[in-house]
């Protein structure tokens, strides 16, 4: 594959971020390249979230890449959380004016645009890894990179960066130009896939005294689920029975709800951590998803506040190519920090509220707020509106 | 002063709770002996808490003991929010369906009380410390304390312990029959009396860089103001010059408001944490007030709280002596913790949403999650009336 030497907009990275940025460039006429360091099947098996906010699946329609999502995503109008072995459903049309979720796996997300770039002709390069970014200061950045064995070098007029946490776009800011804001969580979620219909249509958020656990699905036929363990587990000390076992206690509810059990197709330890990024652009290097933020899973904010940032990204472009100025792409930082850190709120307090800390010098004390917690959303409308509404996230703009 | 050496419910301590729950049981007709180990001059001089909920006000009224709480007291309707040089007024009465606070100290509830019991002829002895709680496991408890000089002893149908945190009666039960939950906040405040009308007709609640700051008042002549300040201040560090400029650059905020400064009248350094006694009754001994809880400061819930608690308890009283059941006694602890449990929780909240953390690894992170909630409160009508309702407190039952 030949790339081009020159571009208006260069992606570094090809998961979701990179892929939605190239097909809404696409979309509005503004050239672009993508490079990702590994391989197409490499990306396309990659594991992660399965919840859709509304602007994320309206921005996949507005690129036409939304034909399988309409197709196989599952719609949620609630979630269920679960403590003392009571159950609270939380319902989102009627606490936030008519919003909902989409459940369909960023795997497929991810296939999906990968073959809707291509069919667009975007130049995307797999096996392309991004070597350095220079030149953030002028208006004319270079991306290093190798392909098929050779450093070759990209001229953009602006660099993405959606190439994660640990990438080269991030680092290509001067250090002193940045600030990394970081939380580290006291504990990690064992996340196994099992090969059995979801024991419920809907996601279940279950406090225990033995510690969190999530009950999720990727298909009607896919379970995902989720255990909080102490930081440094190995997945193989956990058997499959005893996942199974320790998932039923920790759903344990009045009646005999039990799990469906079914063969575990997958087993792997995810750190809880929170970080910010600031500021989101450095000259013309601007920052987006994972390279610049990060937030623990239990809000499903990752692949949205990831998909956010491009959105308003390809808007600032086309913005940009059609009248010259550089007015909303100056504009982009601040207006997606104040997004970020709510959302990065939103994941601390759904976190704190269903984790045990075992840091807490009195955990009983730590405990009784959390399920005071939960028996005031209970009780409180208001509270179950403030939860929902972060929840589903911003209407569309 | 002649005490009787028999009564159905023993009261120790004349604090708000034991002078309310005197009032309450007066009112029912049921006998009671309050002990307090204080002189009188010294419980009306104790400086305290000053917001008052609806059905604290509604249970004073109904006692007869609120004829100059209503002439003097002074209804709020809202409270005000400030961070980052921004200011958002908390409405309670649109958020809550028509609730409110009253401003009102709590020096002068316990003058109100003090004067009503003695005048409606509660055997009230001042000076009288109680010096052990006997027989908490049988129907006969008994109160030993000294009066005069010398030590005598009241047996009791029931003792109910007022006398705080450090009071007999908690110790009076066995150490195998309850669990204190507690959680030290790693901060204190400062508060000051000030001979100066108040800058503000409402309470203001101040996030800064700096720390957190409460313009709060006493009467239309008084302000009460508190910093945030290192635990094991010493008030002698702070000149009056220092307070007051640390005040206005805490509540910093557009345009050119200033403090009104006047004279400091007292200074003093409380200290902010959170306990829990559970359960609140052995036997025939129950704890209320401080005797069984402390709340921080920060949601002025402490002598609500302590209120709400005598509330519960004198209609219990008042249903044992009338239909000879247990039935409300017996529920008193459960129904109790729930609502103390939901007010240490949003104690805890406000004040970790306001206060800087001085043991944050990354400070930075922590401040941008203040900020991040701040903003949603301005953002978000659900998020003010969740903060809303849980200030003005639960409707009068």
């Amino acid at each position: 594959m030949r790339l081009p030497s020159r571009t208006r907009v260069g992606v570094v990275g090809a998961g979701p971020a990179g892929l939605l940025l190239a097909a809404l460039l696409r979309r509005a006429g503004v050239d672009c390249v993508v490079l990702e360091s590994r391989e197409r099947s490499y990306v396309e098996r990659r594991q992660r979230a399965g919840v859709l906010e509304q602007s994320t699946v309206d921005a996949l329609r507005g690129c036409g890449a939304a034909e399988r999502l309409d197709r196989e995503g599952l719609a949620h109008d609630g979630i269920e959380l679960r403590w003392n072995r009571r159950a609270q459903r939380i319902d989102f049309p009627s606490l936030t004016g008519g919003r909902r979720v989409w459940v369909y796996a960023q795997t497929e997300v991810v296939k999906d645009l990968i073959a809707h770039d291509l069919t667009a002709g975007v130049p995307l390069a797999f096996g392309t890894p991004a070597l350095a970014v220079t030149g953030a200061d002028t208006d004319r950045p270079v991306v290093t990179y190798r392909h098929e064995g050779r450093e070759q070098s990209l001229a953009c007029d602006y660099v993405v960066g959606c190439d994660g946490f640990h990438g080269v776009v991030r680092t290509a800011v001067p250090a002193s130009a940045r600030t990394t804001y970081e939380r580290r969580y006291p504990y990690s979620w064992l996340g196994v896939l099992a090969d059995v219909p979801p024991s419920c249509d809907e996601l279940i958020y279950a406090h225990s005294p033995r510690g969190f656990a999530l009950h999720s699905l990727r298909s009607p036929t896919v379970s995902r689920l989720y255990l909080q363990v102490a930081n440094g587990t190995d997945p193989a000390d956990w058997s499959d029975e005893r996942i199974w076992d320790e998932l039923d206690a920790r759903f344990a509810v009045e009646g005999d709800w039990r799990l469906r059990r079914g063969p575990l197709t997958q087993k792997s330890v995810l750190p809880m951590r929170g970080s910010v990024t600031e500021p989101m652009r450095h000259g013309s290097v601007f920052l987006a998803g994972d390279a610049a933020h990060i937030v623990p899973p239990t809000g499903a904010k990752g692949l949205n506040l990831a998909a956010g940032d491009v959105i308003e990204l390809g808007r600032a472009f086309a913005l940009r190519y059609a009248d010259g100025t550089d007015r909303a792409l100056a504009a982009y930082s601040d207006t997606r920090l104040r997004r970020i850190w709510r959302a990065q709120h939103f994941s601390y307090s759904l976190t704190t509220m269903l984790h045990t800390d075992p840091g807490d010098p009195d955990p009983g004390f730590g405990v009784r707020l959390q399920l005071a917690r939960l028996d005031r959303i209970a009780a409180s409308r208001a509270a179950r509106a403030e939860l929902a509404e972060n929840y589903v996230g911003p209407a569309t703009r």
